[in-house]
């Protein structure tokens, strides 16, 4: 039987909050078993970037990694967000490490290409090495990841936090029974956008089908969700999205939008 | 019989400098067997400040390490400094992983007591817990390792990266025969201050004592060789101080100062 593994995503608006933040991951070192943390960005870096004087750039949403860009997020999301969340989880009893996509060559990626749209120094993943993961865990060391990277040419590029959580959670689905939980400062998905409370507690295939064609999905939802039941097909048992101050019941399935087979 | 392990600290004036660091870095990619590198920070986190209107006091040659500086020293040691560093061993196909003392408790420590003198959010360091680093060398990983550590309550340190290092290296002596280098823009120890030829190339005790003895020892260095002298007494075999332009010479004591019993 394999053992069980949480691989969590904790969200940018999360992070940025010193007291959520805590809350949060107070709830994480208690979690039992294996487990993984994932971490976005946050204000942080766009604060930096304007103190410095650098222009952000969005494109179509997504910020425009030039290189003084990139060498704030490397900054401020593998220095301070990451030894911070390390620093505060020791505190909490739970032995923690912090890693990258460089760092044993984790998360092997090359630059998105330039066209249609330039996103500048920004990744494409093409493969996990996990056995620094499988092996940090059998000594009881919890990992946590920020979304940095390279193309193995010494060039470092920015990642989606959520797509480098969803590869190394599929990575990691051979070896374990693994659950990725996405969480953020929502209860879930919604059925509908404009009332709090009609979270969608359970969806598989079928019932997402349906939802989908009588339009009752939110539009900006459906990349991730179409994600989430392809992470489901590679081998992962369960995505969870929700509230990351019930950390404890997402994972129990007691709260939040549980995506299976 | 002890597997052989050099423990390399390079300097501050190599890393701002591209190029020098490049050529470093080869050299470092290049030796053969277990190798450990521990950087400085250089002039980045200082320039960083003086963008941000963040002061800098010297007190007695020493940086005053207040909240925001602590910041920009995690940010850009822990995160710039060191991810450049290991990406670029990673395109060198040396296979490495960046730590912090604060990753997997490597390095306990507590606050710098604030009398007599008040360096701030300054580190004196308590243990080192080198299990981490045993692991990452028995799978082929080479650590690197940024002079940020804690204090167990949370609290992020800036530490003395000279002073990591020796710590380090004698903590790993039980295990390995350590050899611990000094790496510089520098030749070595100098019998005369304005003379670069004039390397000592070998420093044991009873010699050192007699050019003590004879004032022929320039102050600022005492400090670093005495520690040297202790860590050799703790069981590393030599410490080694020089050019990290010349890290293979360095590495054979073809050059620089090697310090011995």
């Amino acid at each position: 039987m394999k053992k069980q593994l949480n691989v969590v995503k904790i969200g940018g608006n999360i992070i940025d909050d010193d007291l959520n933040l805590f809350v949060f991951l107070s709830l994480f070192a208690d979690l039992k078993g294996a487990k993984i943390l994932i971490h976005g960005g946050g204000k942080i870096a766009t604060d930096l970037a304007a103190k410095l004087d650098v222009p952000q750039v969005m494109i179509e949403g997504r910020r425009y990694t030039d290189g003084n860009t990139l060498k704030i997020v490397t900054m401020v999301y593998a220095g301070l967000i990451n030894k911070t969340i390390v620093a505060r989880l020791q505190f909490l009893e739970c032995n923690s490490l912090g890693l990258t996509g460089v760092d044993a060559n984790l998360v092997e990626a090359h630059q998105r290409p330039r066209k249609p749209l330039d996103y500048g120094y920004v990744a494409e993943i093409d493969k996990i090495n996990i056995s620094v993961i499988t092996s940090l865990l059998a000594q009881g060391l919890t990992p946590i990841i920020a979304p940095i990277t390279h193309d193995g040419n010494g060039q470092l590029l920015n990642v989606n936090a959520d797509t480098m959580a969803q590869e190394i959670a599929v990575s990691l689905a051979k070896m374990y029974d693994v659950q990725l939980i996405y969480s953020f400062e929502k209860e879930g998905v919604l059925i509908d956008i404009n009332d709090k409370n009609s979270v969608i507690r359970s969806l598989n295939p079928p019932y997402y089908k349906q939802l989908k064609q009588q339009n009752k999905i939110f539009d900006g939802m459906i990349p991730k969700l179409d994600n989430a039941f392809k992470a489901i097909e590679q081998g992962i048992k369960a995505v969870i999205i929700g509230n990351a101050k019930k950390l404890d019941q997402l994972i129990k399935g007691q709260s939040g939008t549980k995506i299976e087979k």
